[in-house]
């Protein structure tokens, strides 16, 4: 029966140190090569859905609502897209602008506009202002920090809680006026997997930023992506930001790219027709309309949010072996040894594994010497560097699970030796 | 026999202005409803492809270099994509980035990232600069000019020659360092249909611009689209740059807008490898990669530039006769009236009409009246000025060659109407 390392004495951790980095020798000696640095899906989920490729395979299948998507034309998607997605998300389809086969280029695009021509209710481009500040509820997604960091922004640390964002922080935070926005996975949060509390909703929807423009990226990127256990309703975010009086300052985004094809779906951004009315003539500039052939692939297949659920079961049962695995082996060899805690989430794609201080680093080199690759510490917060060195991102959804079990064998050895280590030092 | 209109006396002109008059409004009250106003291909094009829709069709058809395309990753696209374009520009295949279905976004893109970040070379991000010029060779295509507009670029219009632009005016031009950039069509230029001259391409490359971050946007959207004859090779102008000591300053785009699906085919930007390493950590915070799976299916369907020749000579046996149409009607109806010239082009997607000065935005709106939109005049001009009111795109490719007809009776009956309703004021 394990201990804990904090009840051993000097001579107890020289023993365990031993044993455990003869263990992990012994492992590394098998010469794996396993990538689980990214929530990446594994082909056995690619494969569920190969009926996607020939849903549309005549010409006749290519119009929808009377048109042509074969052809030039709609710039905000097609109608029967939005449908779909309103429905998913709970808003209005004319809420919806349905982007390229990236909800991140939608989110980077709208950065973007911001900085060069102001969102609706700008004075004035951001790239004309001295500072731009951005929230970053932390651990967090890396590629949401770097968009707003490859403009220069201000990244400002939130602490994420049980329930969310620190919200006590976040609502004095947004009295300044250079605080311009805030990044947010509301429903199995990247990497922790905590879906934000209602009243922290609420706090968000009535928020009251100093800032006009305060842009809510809301990133609804695992909405319906549950791995145990049955769909989890969320609230509408458009809804409750126009009841607050807050109808332009939320920007929601969704994607299918863990539902169908990754980088080969569709995407969706959702804010106020006022938003979209001025968008729209932004974006014209840029784009006639993204790819509606695929969008309408989408649709012919996917169908509506009922059977949309049906697809996220099967993907659900290929995703929920590696999850247990993954949290059944840190129960097991971590958890009795006081040496890190983690939530236990039910949807998303990540684990997110808070270390003692200081051992994030030293855990992940471990893991790479013995060919496992992980997120390298540090991602999950703004410009890469996690203050306390704790923070680390298990994908589990690439590795069939023999491989993931191996990986986390070899985890968990490298969490122990680097713990060892620190406390024989 | 018709006779010019400038031999007319004014009693002549009276009578044949009531002449015309009168078959305008015979032809108004048919109530016809057609659109001319973009180069839209027309549905025959469209269903030409429709073994695109199926290429793919298997899991085990969606791998390509050991890449499993369904799937995340290859930021720049797909090896077997980057051959193909390489092949068919002339280029290498490490010198193409692969994009989405519009080459619009990659040129968009690539000039947001000048604001917001600059390019290579530039000291300084645009944004941050007083001024910002492009050089806009006139006629040209009113979303090139759209886009550089939109992030408050200075317009500089340049006259379109018979070879190009001005050669002499833009040698001149781009002494000053605040002259930023040129957009080109060299090929079957938008919407004069003229192929760049030798001459004028060398002088181009060999351009000595003050700003050190000058960005030749070459946008080779028809190098593959003739309608009449064989296909006209043409010069790779990333090795003329290179030759010239400007290696960095030439971005190249193509599409398969009109070879495959407009809209939902695939794109390339063409630079120099150093430009690429540059751009593709700023890319790289905007998207994981393009839709490789399409891509794919657009390498496994026109294979390599043979073939994709091929594909082009059944789009001209389409496309052929509506330009016939255009051109024999103009010849019959207008050319002996002297009232307008235009250049008889053999690839591209369009026909340019000068009509005599001050009569462009009369005739679309007589057009319009009958039920014909055009492109709306002034378009091909920066800011939609034209500044002689007399340049007209027409786009043959959408309608039927039955529906042409009528159309293009409509436009010479309005600009005869146009014409003289001006001689005899």
């Amino acid at each position: 029966m394990a201990v804990s390392y904090q009840s051993m004495n000097r001579q107890q951790l020289q023993a365990e140190l031993e044993s455990v980095r003869a263990q992990y020798e012994a492992q590394k000696e098998k010469g794996l090569k396993l990538d689980m640095s990214r929530g990446k899906p594994g082909k056995e989920q690619l494969d569920l859905v190969s009926d996607m490729l020939t849903v549309l395979s005549k010409p006749e299948d290519c119009v929808s609502d009377g048109i042509d998507v074969r052809n030039y034309g709609e710039l905000s998607g097609i109608p029967a897209a939005k449908k779909l997605f309103a429905e998913i998300l709970g808003c209005k389809p004319e809420e919806c602008f349905i982007g390229g086969c990236a909800s991140l280029t939608l989110m980077y695009d709208l950065i973007a506009k911001a900085y060069t021509n102001g969102l609706k209710n700008s004075e004035k481009p951001w790239a004309k202002l001295d500072t731009v500040k951005f929230l970053c509820p932390a651990p967090g997604y890396d590629r949401h920090f770097k968009v707003t960091q490859s403009f220069g922004a201000e990244l400002i640390t939130v602490a994420m809680t049980e329930t969310g964002p620190d919200m006590d922080a976040v609502e004095q935070l947004v009295k300044d006026p250079a605080v311009k926005g805030m990044w947010c996975v509301p429903k199995y949060s990247n990497p922790d997997g905590i879906i934000y509390s209602d009243e922290t909703i609420r706090r968000i929807a009535n928020l009251k930023p100093a800032a006009k423009d305060f842009a809510l990226m809301w990133d609804n990127a695992y909405c319906i992506h549950e791995f145990e256990g049955d769909f989890v309703p969320f609230a509408d975010m458009l809804t409750l930001c126009r009841e607050a009086g807050n109808a332009d300052m939320v920007y929601e985004f969704a994607s299918t790219s863990k539902v169908t094809f990754p980088g080969a779906g569709i995407s969706v951004m959702a804010t106020s027709v006022e938003n979209l009315a001025y968008l729209n003539k932004l974006i014209g500039c840029q784009i006639i309309s993204y790819d509606k052939v695929n969008q309408l692939r989408h649709v012919r297949y996917l169908k509506d949010k009922a059977h949309t659920l049906e697809l996220m079961k099967k993907h659900a049962k290929v995703l929920g072996p590696k999850f247990r695995c993954v949290l059944d082996t840190l129960a097991r060899e971590i958890e009795p040894l006081g040496i890190a805690s983690w939530q236990k989430p039910t949807g998303g794609y990540f684990v997110s594994v808070n270390t003692a201080n200081g051992l994030a680093k030293r855990t992940l080199a471990l893991c790479k010497e013995a060919g496992v690759v992980m997120t390298s510490a540090g991602a999950t917060f703004p410009y890469g560097i996690d203050p306390n060195d704790s923070n680390i991102r298990i994908a589990p959804s690439l590795p069939p699970v023999a491989e993931l079990q191996a990986a986390m064998d070899i985890f968990c050895l490298s969490l122990r030796l680097a713990a060892l280590e620190q406390l024989t030092k």
